[in-house]
């Protein structure tokens, strides 16, 4: 593909931004916060339009319930639309109630399970008044000893649950589930891979899919491939993007290992999953604990943004050949050259064409936003996990 | 459950053998030797037997094609019956060929497919020569570097060379698909995962079962969990037991971690898959490096039992009870109450119960078997992995 | 050894338990409360002697500055002792001060590094107070992003900040020195391994040993190996005992890998290290996110308690002489016959001869302790991590 | 740094490569076969000089004992010098042996601990004759179970080993002793860490150092750190580069995770360890199972040099700036600035410059060379591992 037909590639390309990721987080050790925090959904709104004022790449917010819960989503929703940005994804939570510790849709008592299934019917509600289609759940549900409870009974009460939360949507809603290693329980987790998120998901129906999210697996996983897997099984619905070295560290996307996040973006490619209207919603899930949150956000999609425009550059017919012929060393560089290539320079001259800031990261830094919020925001309670 | 019960429930139970566990074996680096090593299939059935004689739990051998490819299969079966054990699985060979460089059933070139599904082909034949009901196979195909072939077109080549596979299959007849984490490629195996395994065998039809290595998995991998989960989808076909402390060991099953082996056994309790009858054949996938071959099989089948007993000695009735009130640490203790039991006394009653040696370890010792065939078998070559 | 002659060996042996692990704790995700936590440093201390009133194996409390911080430690050493314990090791805490964020003795500025430095001299001082010897300094100091900092320079600052704290010990006073491999930070922890430990307390002196907590490496890791090698240097000063699946899960020590557990102390038996006077000295590092705090303890000790024992079973001449021998299974078979042997009735009937209950856990669970805490520590603030 | 002084800096910057590299290697299922492939040391070394003389980086060829033993080392070395490099380290061979099965310099018996350490004085022997100064040792020892051998007798043993080789080492000749996490051997191995390699080079004396493989650690190591580490210790003799996505999977360096190769390449820039005279060796140890051998080698040499001109590229002094400013995303920005740049273009210009081919893969492609030695070299056993 030409320089040319790779940056019009990328126009229809977008970057779903977390309203949680605007508050502060930390680890079970210290929550670090600082100046300019968001108190409420509609700072976070307002930060989350800054990145995408910034880097015309974040059209969208995912929001999370009950952190961004708000009297009037119509409201919301108009913020948003004020600030140039929609309302994506809505994202459950089922890991802050007393009640969910020995777990929520997985949970022994009937009456939990009820009362999670019904915290969903409350956030599809929000997905009619905010016009969201993605319903997204990571069950955090699991274990921390062997024989604490029975695997395959939280199975079972797991799939009871899913169900009555996929009757609730509506023909143009999706399910989106997501699985997790481990963490926050340590022996077991109920969805611990893509392989019982497809099952449960198959069981559900064509609108329930996977969730990726690169911070998600054991050491070693090879995620591209899973991608692949799931994009062949129709049911890779959304990725939550993020970088790790050793856990679910939830660093920013393309900061612990760039060609890794560019070889997940040549299977995307692969299927022209990078364009509107592929089912997929790639989205960021990070944690900013000691660096500054928008840079952090806009830095982020900036990487996701310059990894799939090297993907695109990736010459697929020399790669194709040398497949074909098996030529290893050969096939594996015309990979290399694309990855090696720097795209910075074409991607910010793509931006000055758009109206954008060529460096969106100066930009930020330049542009005195920091420093406002900081001043502005002053008393309440600074947004954050908890 | 009482100890008799406990007892009882063993009685159908029983471990199938791998012919290739009593060749030679190694790592890349070196492969040693020892005398007495067979040189042909009649020389390890006749080995394999032997541990059946010392313990009463492996009345079968799973062959190798084409390592024990012998002219006459007849002739083995009625060599192995003889013996008193029977022929067990048939397991393809996909990693030796020198056209299988880069991929056999998976393979660019359509006639080094053919080639990879003409030797099942080959295989369910001596199936139906020796009367085996199980084709197992292994696909070693991977790749190593990032772009050396498409993944997506190898999982399209693979799902079309098992489909003709699974085609030649009898009514009664089952291919147990294995997958591996990674070894002996590097970068990407093509069915690295149960998930993957899964969406072939879905594909296939309901003969077509995963089997689980417990080799095969990525660094603190809940196996046991997997285990539940093929249980629970109809899809567990059988194992491959060994033991791990880093990567596919081929250790001794039960001497990494023996708590492991015990909380995977509770699983299959816990569906009584046990038992003859549920589909799930229990074998062992060793490599015996460095120690004597004949006593780590009889080892192996010893710590399998000794687990299977442990997990049947769990109190299921206390373990609900502190399941449903939510007594995690009496839930647990419940568990370990039966994994702390020392069942081997028991066991060597009812060993001698049976007309078996109280300490098949010992009676192997005291036998002179090794001494014997060190002497009897006197050049030719040994047999082995190449 | 002779049983009479391991449970004689087990009379000097004891665990240092942490006052943190009374106080509640959790996961970044939530932590969970329960009736009944100590509101201060009293009352953690009198749980604390609860578990050892109930095993005999606990006579020693660690505290953790400034969460244990108290007006009059001469008090808070009376009140251990009334109730049959007393001050273990006073550890320092680096990661709650805003100032911290960026690092604490590894800071780029001077000033925060003179903070956390001075707060050492302040847990001196502490033990001073109380007639602690040991001086515990995990740091948990590192960086999120790969330059972010200088890995070197922060080397340097930590030695000269390390070299400091030293100085302020007395001659009976040891600084214990603790390595975590990741958390909470991801991208490089400043003391990421015992190499990186040992190095400096070699600069430092003979009194800077190595603690070594079992959560606290890469998957795959052999902890014995290290138990060993430490042990060899001289630089072996303690444990943090915990169990882990996947990360620093801190669960219940011998509830994810009894065998580990065992070989650790089968490595501590081989130097006489469980003696008092070796130098060693047995903490446990747990969080009971989601069980009984006291109950979680109770059974920690215990499974210390039953490790060492089984590992004192170890019959050393068979041992040797298999090894000697090169009989791989036989020597493996030796260690196994001690692990795979029920030790819990000895135990049993070697505590009611000690005049305390056969039973502990049951013992706790008839005590009614529990609901007499959660009765009488009404109101207040629940102790916890931060 | 200008980009005119980080070619400038290039200059002495050799990459050192292995003889076995361009012989057969493969993984314990298979090793594949190639025509051309050398059949002695002459022709590895022929092999070798091509990769030189296409890339002007890699001027020494390193020996291993046996494989590369000849009758006469001064005629080995006349026809390297002829064909334009030199001999580099000399490797020895613990691992082939049959009487190393069980351990070499480790190995419970005196008399095979004494034919191991005899086998070093060989190699000194061969260094005499090579004039090589670098003695590498790889200690393949280890256990597979638990009570196999003590662990700490081995260590005793293997010190004891070491000092008697060390004692026969000229003043200007060094040890290397490397350390690898696991394989041969799965339950232990005798040297597995940076740590345990360090205690031993430092009971030797100064010229004993350590080697780093970058394929020889547990999963999520920071190998940079190590790097940073050793070097502050002054102990980093050499360098194994290779690339790897599980174990120790020997793949082309910089194939796996360009940024780890270029992360390293930063802390050996942060202290002039690339400059000649550093007493750093920077050697390749790969096996090209599946791949072209000479071509495999050209790709990693170049991509070495690619690491390490980025590397050069940091722009320090914005870097120390953003970091004592504490800005995280800042810091990390210049870093990747350098990482991101594409540098191929100025690398071949300057190898246009000196002389050599602009794209020596292509060069390399159309020498014909290939099809030269696979025409030539016919009949004969080829070399391999074994």
């Amino acid at each position: 593909m030409s320089l040319q037909e790779v940056l019009s590639e990328l126009d229809g390309f977008t970057v779903e931004v977390p309203s949680w990721a605007y508050g502060n987080s930390g680890t079970r050790f210290k929550v670090f916060t600082t100046p300019g925090t968001p108190r409420d959904p509609f700072e976070k709104i307002a930060d989350a339009a800054r990145v995408h004022a910034l880097t015309g790449l974040a059209p969208r917010v995912s929001l999370h319930i009950p952190w961004d819960r708000v009297e009037d989503f119509g409201a919301l929703s108009a913020h948003a639309e004020e600030h140039g940005v929609g309302i994506g994804a809505i994202n459950s939570n089922l890991f802050q109630d007393d009640d969910y510790k020995l777990g929520s849709l997985t949970h022994a008592d009937p009456a939990v399970r009820a009362k999670a299934v019904a915290h969903h019917l409350d956030c599809v509600a929000v997905m009619a008044e905010t016009g969201s289609t993605d319903l997204k759940l990571w069950l955090p549900d699991g274990t921390n000893y062997a024989g604490q409870d029975s695997l395959r009974a939280r199975q079972d009460r797991l799939a009871a649950s899913l169900a009555e939360i996929y009757a609730a949507l509506g023909p143009e809603q999706r399910l989106l589930l997501e699985y997790k290693f481990f963490e926050p329980y340590f022996y077991a987790m109920d969805v611990p891979d893509w392989g019982t998120a497809l099952l449960h998901c198959q069981a559900l129906g064509e609108r329930a899919q996977v969730v990726l999210d690169t911070g998600h697996h054991a050491p070693g996983t090879n995620i591209e491939f899973i991608v692949m897997q799931l994009l062949r099984a129709g049911r890779l619905g959304a990725f939550d993007f993020n970088s790790r070295f050793y856990a679910d560290d939830d660093l920013i996307v393309g900061s612990a290992d760039p060609f890794q996040l560019f070889r997940i973006m040549v299977e995307i490619v692969a299927v022209d999953a990078h364009r509107p209207g592929s089912g997929v919603n790639f989205m960021l899930d990070q944690c900013h604990n000691i660096e500054d949150k928008i840079a952090g956000q806009v830095r982020s999609v900036l990487n996701v943004e310059q990894a799939l425009a090297k993907a695109l550059l990736v010459d697929t017919e020399a790669l194709t050949a040398a497949q074909d012929a098996g030529d290893v060393i050969g096939a594996h560089d015309v990979l290399m050259d694309a990855f090696h290539t720097d795209v910075r320079g074409p991607l910010a001259d793509r931006r000055e064409a758009r109206g954008l800031p060529r460096d969106p990261m100066a930009a930020y830094r330049a542009s005195g936003y920091a420093a406002e919020i900081a001043a502005a925001r002053v008393g309440g309670t600074q947004a954050g996990w908890l």
